[in-house]
């Protein structure tokens, strides 16, 4: 890139084009737009960034992002401490929250085992599960990873270490999404739709 | 929005979400993506932000962005200083550039007429292209402001300003795009590529 609007510009540029989901051109508006927003909220932005790197850390118990010792779901005694949905990410968790049903706790896993991008099991959180169902109480373990290859083998892996253990271990049902059209759902899901029917 | 992660990345996803084109699931997405950070690649986007903000003004002849007193092209001795072409942004002064065959100079406006947006001839580096054209030494003027209801008004209105001075003034011509398919063509762009048509 020829370098018409001065190194700062250029940087600026670069970094953002770096951001996952952020091209050439998007990163480009978005650094004009940086260096036409008055002094103050480019700073408030700024700090806004390095103040989340800094102050950010995992809930002690169930390894959500957070930035205190333990996330607002850990902090409630209405929570079931008893059941535990194990994610792989914060945003799976408040996807849960959003139904307002699910009245347990969280375990947040940070990934799914991925050899292809050499995320291993002692890259995710599963130690911290253990000690949480080793300290007692714990009835039943919700997986709740993604339906997807790194999803399964992760909740396979999670299943065989906890089943030994005694507890209660399910999987979130595969089915047809509500509202979708048979037409446009894929054969697998399809087939566990089937497998997966109930007595109505 | 539940507080679920904490105010610090609320306060980032927030920050994320006020820059153009970055919707709520693009600022969580940039957000998660900012905590996985390594702590210094961190800093380093956070200081391209304030630096650019901070060191990032306009070049002092043609008002183009720059980190300098003037920009590589008002630098440059080979560019002919006597041919000025008038654009709205220095995005549209690059886009010229990569053409590599116009070797004039340019001058950005920094905007276009919008009463509608409340800018006005005031807001935009009018002043400062008419005290390139005083300083002498000027043959043409190319208003090559967008092809829309703005920069249509901001280049008749130049041009009003500048014809008196006995200054060349032309515009860019309208047609249709090379590579572009008639059908497509809306029918105000296939009415002036048939009144600017040219022999042959």
């Amino acid at each position: 890139m020829t370098n018409y609007y001065g190194s700062k510009m250029v940087s600026l540029i670069d970094e953002f084009a770096r951001l996952p989901g952020i091209g050439l051109k998007s990163a480009q508006r978005l650094a004009f737009h940086i260096i036409a927003m008055p002094k103050e909220r480019v700073e408030q932005l700024s700090n806004a960034i390095v103040e989340a790197k800094e102050h950010i850390g995992y809930c002690k118990k169930c390894c959500t992002i957070t930035d205190g010792d333990l996330c607002p779901i850990c902090k409630d005694d209405t929570r079931d401490t008893s059941l535990i949905m194990v994610v792989e990410d914060s945003r799976d968790m408040v996807a849960y929250e959003r139904t307002q049903e699910f009245k347990g706790t969280y375990h947040i896993l940070q990934g799914a085992i991925s050899p292809m991008m050499g995320v291993g099991p002692s890259d995710l959180k599963i130690k911290e599960l253990l000690t949480r169902i080793q300290a007692g109480n714990v009835k039943e373990i919700i997986v709740a990873t993604n339906p997807n290859i790194e999803g399964e083998a992760t909740a396979m892996y999670i299943s065989k270490l906890i089943k030994p253990l005694g507890i209660k271990t399910t999987r979130i049902a595969h089915g047809v999404p509500v509202g979708g059209d048979l037409e446009y759902v894929d054969e697998i899901t399809l087939l566990r739709a089937l497998q997966g029917r109930q007595v109505i």
